[in-house]
């Protein structure tokens, strides 16, 4: 992990969901042109306290000091940033197309080398000079190319015999958008992202400010 | 907000975030048709304590008793999904046209009513039926009609001016997918998705994972 004094197995899915923001934040900070970041400053930026930065920081194994690069460069190591990722997308519909089009991903070493799709009229084709292949040829796919992340776009009903093939594949990590929870497990880590959950938490909000404005 | 016992003005964004978990799951357990749910069952599918779960359910006001029927109202109430939310979606593109595709919000009591771009090619068509207008329509449009909740997908650099419009319009709230963060206020809620932090966290899990077995 370039990072040897991490003492815990498995951080909490708390903190993991954390460091990206860090990252994200640390990263604006030095856009801003900032010498010096405050474990309190980045708190604020990420609604958080700085007690709950300064104790992930060190659950975390600890970083030197709290200049912007040395942050950059510490948590850049803790989220495999500086390695490079092969990734394959399978379904080219909306939001295949939405996250092969996020430009982002690359400078931070994530490559999407194809993107499958079971429709025969896709065959040959590109999006973005990303060419798009038959589903039928994943598994041959996996066996001749090196994909460390397979995303999923597909329905749900056959995000499971994805997992599988990426797991006979060797593949490490499933990025799934896919509206069902697929598994961790020792041969493989796994994302599940439910975009509708965010909607939900807005509209929670938005009722929980109504309930106490007629309260008031 | 149907839930009078509602002992906290605002609870925690982590508690927020679980809420829509914990309906989701019980929503697939009454399609299994499960009879009775239990603090564990359900903190074992979204991967917490059963002890959290319990807490959870007490900070919200409590629920009457566990069976899914009473837990599925209970959270509709919290998370407002029983109420009409009127959406408009800006920027037409490919995750723009992916959250017009997402089928699942119709039942859940969110339309998407219309669809803004800047590109004019785009005016006078439609996506799944929806019209697609230009975006220098949109004050009027948010004068003349009642919209709850605004979905922006356009690029960073227009996100500000449209949360201003929006507040200015009388919007309850944003979800934002722009690469920025936006600040909820007194005035509107915003719950930022930043798509690429999920895949930070896996790229750290797999790290996580291989820095163990190296040392094993």
């Amino acid at each position: 992990m370039g990072n040897k004094a991490l003492d815990k197995k498995t951080l909490s899915d708390a903190l993991a969901r954390r460091l990206p923001a860090y990252y994200r934040h640390v990263c604006i900070m030095l856009a801003e042109g900032k010498q010096t970041v405050t474990s309190g400053e980045l708190a604020k930026r990420i609604g958080n306290t700085s007690a709950q930065v300064r104790q992930d920081f060190f659950t975390c194994g600890g970083v030197e000091n709290y200049h912007p690069d040395t942050l950059k460069e510490w948590l850049s190591g803790l989220l495999g940033i500086k390695k490079e990722h092969h990734m394959v997308v399978i379904g080219a519909g909306n939001l295949g197309r939405a996250i092969i089009s996020f430009k982002d991903f690359n400078s931070d070493g994530f490559f999407i080398d194809a993107v499958f799709d079971n429709n025969l009229m896709f065959d040959g084709m590109q999006i973005c000079g990303i060419p798009i292949l038959n589903v039928s040829s994943l598994e041959d796919y996996l066996e001749a190319n090196k994909v460390d992340i397979v995303v999923i776009t597909t329905p749900a009903s056959v995000a499971e015999e994805i997992l599988e093939k990426a797991i006979k594949g060797g593949v490490k990590g499933i990025w799934n958008f896919a509206p069902v929870d697929l598994r961790s497990s020792d041969k493989i880590e796994v994302q599940n992202v439910h975009l509708s959950d965010s909607l939900l938490t807005l509209s929670f909000r938005i009722n929980e400010k109504e309930f106490w404005k007629n309260e008031i």
